[in-house]
């Protein structure tokens, strides 16, 4: 007989849950395992789009397997009928006896809803197994419930003295082809990728996730509070084939906005402080009412430093090159007006490894 | 029966003689280890000052233990009398059968003599195990003799965004308590520790090792060329406790060269360009008569961009804070003045580890 709550289950379950990632939006990225004994029945996870859900994926290979079993679920199951029946309702259909959860779900429409059905059905529940993995997995979907706005992971290439370019602008390649593949792997499983209008106009990118075999890409997001990017640039171009949204001023030129506008993208419209800046803060509430979850800042320099300035970016993956360009080289961040370190803003690593001739490492934002 | 040239007593032998780096310029830190059929019957390493040898304390432990044995030692045994009788010789009385080395010593009234010595006295020699180790735990000696100069470890402590202090000068402390005892400990395995008088004026600095029981301190030297450092600063005032070298331009005021050369300092005049920057090729070749083979420089970003530029850092070591500051910070490597990115010095990783709330990454100048 199986552990009542064995937490490999639950790891497996919130492993299968992150292949959606990127994919979901705005729904939770959640993995279900079914298990009769110790036996995996079935097996599934949130799919492209946000559904079918993951309990229904993997009840439907469970068949009649299920009665009895034990799912082990990465978020609580939903309570509320959707675009889908609820989740609960099939868990307790299919007559599963336990079901074991990592997290409350805190939309609203659930948030103990799904657990008190599943235990008035009779089914036992038990909470908050591997709750801490299961948080970090779906921090973009919990960020963007509790906190009104995506998670932000803001990605640096740069030389070990913290450039991203010589004095004269060249920036091709900083890093190796081992980072720009993981880079669109980043691209790969996040909602939404997000450039300044620096970037935008000294690289004319594309901002699509290439050579991985994806189907699903991202949406790509331009913070440009005057509307500088001409229409005509590759991602106004491409508008059409996949979906760019365009952070601009309230008082961007109305022409421009009209241009934009025509090429198929999405324009939003923030505020912004005196000096034109956007107000990324109003911009990223603006990105989670409509439903993005995980956001990938791929700079440049300006958007770093206001993104890091505002206390908005909760994990920097820093991928250094062995080079020294100096300090006439462009910096990475620009500048940030600290008065005090105390005032910078602290992360803490939580992983450090090497890509071909360049090493990574991930640090999250400290709490308090 | 041992393998006639083991090579995991050949790197106990380079293990061993790396506890003598920073304490046994100009001679190379070198260890032996001997072995009577797979026993160790003594070993030995290069003692404080330069001597005793390895080999001669590995013999003295040894005693008649050591007729018939094989003696691994990392560097070819010395064929000159110097201060104290040539190794090959103390090899040869006191019996041993067979020598494994690791290198061939490059000093000319070596270069192979020890082996010849020991081959015509009936020894077997085995040469080259373990030779890449024993090379890069020798590098600063191999660099003296090869080169003309010594080793140069760059360290640089800073921010991810390559900063080491803020817009206002704020720097105490960027890196953690782990990170500044690892320093501590590279300063003790260093003959000198080199510092920029920008950095010197700014923090006052006594550059000795602090709190690891060490009594041994390396050579402190600053680069001034026009002696601005004002000999009542801390370096000056414990130059007769530590030696203290202060790098100079020939055309630095008499006034200020007197002053200095009152507090025990050793004064070396290096040629400097018609800016006054110090030509760091000519300082680091008369530090190599001088005898230095490792030199740690700790900044500032002025120095440490001369020597990048002049291809004179043969060693990075990066730490860095989990900490963003923005392009109004301190660079940690001033203006380089690069066109283009190819020139920019490449290196390559070859260590990386947290140390504390840091991530500590060394890399190594690559080669062509």
């Amino acid at each position: 007989m199986s552990d009542p709550a064995d937490p490999r289950f639950m790891r497996l379950a919130i492993s299968l849950g992150t292949r959606g990632l990127g994919r979901v939006w705005p729904n939770p990225a959640v993995g279900c395992v079914i298990v009769q004994g110790t036996r995996i029945v079935g097996r599934g996870w949130t799919q492209p789009g946000g559904r079918p859900h993951a309990e229904r994926r993997a009840l439907d290979q469970a068949g009649a397997q299920a009665r009895g079993a034990t799912a082990y679920v990465s978020l609580e199951p939903c309570a509320h009928h959707g675009k889908t029946p609820p989740c609960a309702q099939a868990l307790i259909a299919a007559g599963v006896a336990r079901v074991v959860t990592a997290l409350t779900d805190p939309d609203p429409r659930v948030e103990g809803n799904g657990h008190a059905m599943l235990r008035a059905a009779g089914v036992e529940v038990i909470e908050g197994v591997c709750a801490d993995a299961a948080h970090a997995a779906n921090a973009g979907f919990l960020s963007r419930i509790t906190r009104g706005r995506p998670l932000v992971t803001l990605k640096l290439a740069l030389t070990l003295d913290g450039r991203i370019a010589t004095a004269t602008g060249e920036s091709r390649w900083i890093t190796g082809a081992a980072a720009r593949r993981m880079v669109h792997g980043m691209r790969a499983n996040h909602d939404a990728v997000l450039v300044g209008v620096g970037t935008a106009l000294a690289d004319d990118p594309d901002l699509r996730v290439r050579d991985l075999g994806v189907a699903h890409q991202p949406v790509r997001l331009i913070a440009d509070s005057t509307l500088r990017l001409p229409p005509d640039s590759r991602l106004g171009r491409t508008a059409r084939d996949v979906p760019v949204g365009v952070l601009h001023g309230m008082t961007a030129p109305r022409a421009a906005q009209d241009a934009w506008a025509a090429t198929g993208a999405r324009l939003i419209a923030c505020n912004s402080d005196a000096d034109r800046q956007l107000d990324m803060a109003d911009a990223l509430s603006q990105l989670a009412v409509l439903g993005l979850t995980r956001i990938l800042c791929e700079g440049g320099g300006t958007l770093a430093a206001t993104l890091l300035r505002q206390g908005l970016v909760d994990r920097l993956i820093c991928i250094s090159a062995g080079k020294v360009i100096g300090g006439d080289g462009i910096s990475a961040v620009a500048p940030m007006g600290l008065r005090a370190l105390q005032d910078a803003a602290g992360f803490d690593l939580t992983e450090s490894r090497t890509l071909g001739d360049d090493v990574m490492h991930s640090w999250v934002r400290r709490a308090g």
